[in-house]
């Protein structure tokens, strides 16, 4: 039976909401997500909530009487609520009507397995979660095993982020590491490491890739630093043609994996 | 001479500050930008601001002065300020040390010449400025001959579009259409309309596209409405292996962009 909160000053309400800070997701080592669509997403692919929030109002939508379910199968906690509660956790004016607390899941490296994907995405210094969330949900279209964050990256668990990713934060596998720990785990087994670099004449569509293709793209404003891109196989380049002469980060990485996509399934 | 301007109380920091808002900006006809690259790349492309605000320390930079002798050869005004009266106009905690004022420079679908790009970006409904920003790099980066924004846009000249277009809203040509007038101006002379969509199963990598290229996308969360889908020469859509089955909608138009551009090159 969902219980039911309606005071701001109830401690869960309060240690929920401190999950809008990054300091308190590491320390509770859980993160927020809001909205039906991405909550139903997530349990699709088998992440369920710790504890959900839900509209009082919503409460007989099909959808949340699953979401509630599944949370209260797992002995996990379901809270109705008031939509002024559900603005304060979200910090949206217009909050959606349902909101899930999970468990990060940030692997280390040792625990990808590199043979389940023939595509990695990995990123170094990203700073924009937007950009975080559009490359999560790149990496679900081309199947990609998962995201490697290295260095100091935006958070995956911020609300931003998730909220970029549009779900697909759920679907894909995080690891996080420094650059050296990387490359050693990297050169442990098989995988091409192809960077994208503005300082290369190689067109993107000039290799064949080999799987794992492990395509890496630096931070938005310096891109990758030299001694990272000394250490890739392969450094290519889109052609561009205009004065700007450089790409979104997510929009790079995006259309070299459709190019590594496209290889594989026109091979 | 530029002239000093130290007190937040002065008429023209008043104005240009309003400029942040999209009501200013349409009365004014005037628009923000900030960052001595993106004022450079944008005069570079001819676009001279009538305005431009710099920080007392960095009067001395060579861009500022190349900046600053552009701006009153044109007739125009530079201020030399503080950085509390640009971090006022600016809205940014650690703001830039140039801002410039530009007058808009939206244009009326009839005066774009199609003829002169082979590929055309066009969105419809599109809410969110870093992905307005993201495509207008993108349509530099492929030489797109300008951005088409269709009904109720996201203002391209909001200071988070221009931020995110990194420059490349100078170098490309800005119309704005409501759909009827937008189809019968295209109708009107060669072109193909090739919608992005979800409803297809029209591989993207099937056609042969014929120049000029139309490329068209929807409203982030709604995509296309099927009405207009019914008036495209293709519908279109990439392959998506994962669960999420959609893509940020700068990054389809991105990799849609892209094959359009391979295909001419390889051509």
């Amino acid at each position: 039976m969902p219980r039911q909160i309606t005071a701001f000053s109830n401690p869960l309400v309060k240690s929920v909401r401190l999950l809008r800070e990054k300091r308190h997701r590491r320390e509770q080592k859980r993160f927020l997500a809001e909205g039906l669509r991405i909550l139903t997403e997530a349990m699709d692919a088998g992440r369920i909530p710790e504890t959900i929030f839900f509209a009082a109002e919503s409460a007989a939508h099909p959808l949340v009487r699953r979401l509630v379910a599944a949370v209260e199968g797992r002995g996990g906690e379901a809270v109705e609520t008031t939509r002024d509660i559900l603005h304060k956790l979200s910090g949206k004016d217009n909050p959606q009507t349902v909101l899930g607390v999970y468990a990060e899941f940030a692997l280390p490296l040792a625990a990808l397995d590199r043979a389940s994907a023939p595509i990695w995405l990995v990123a170094q210094s990203l700073r924009d979660p937007g950009n975080l969330g559009t490359i999560l949900r790149t990496g679900d279209a081309v199947g990609a095993g998962g995201l490697i964050l290295i260095d100091e990256c935006v958070d995956p668990f911020s609300v931003e982020a998730v909220r970029a990713s549009m779900g697909a934060l759920f679907t894909q596998t995080i690891a996080t590491a420094a650059w050296p720990d990387f490359i050693a785990w990297l050169r442990s087994g098989p995988g091409q490491l192809v960077g994208m670099s503005l300082d290369t004449d190689h067109d993107y569509q000039g290799p064949r890739y080999a799987a794992p293709t492990f395509l890496l793209v630096g931070n938005e404003a310096q891109g990758l630093p030299p001694a990272y891109a000394a250490e890739c196989d392969l450094l290519v380049k889109m052609p561009m043609l205009g004065r700007a002469d450089s790409l979104n980060a997510a929009v790079a990485m995006a259309v070299m994996a459709y190019e590594v996509l496209n290889q594989r399934r026109h091979a």
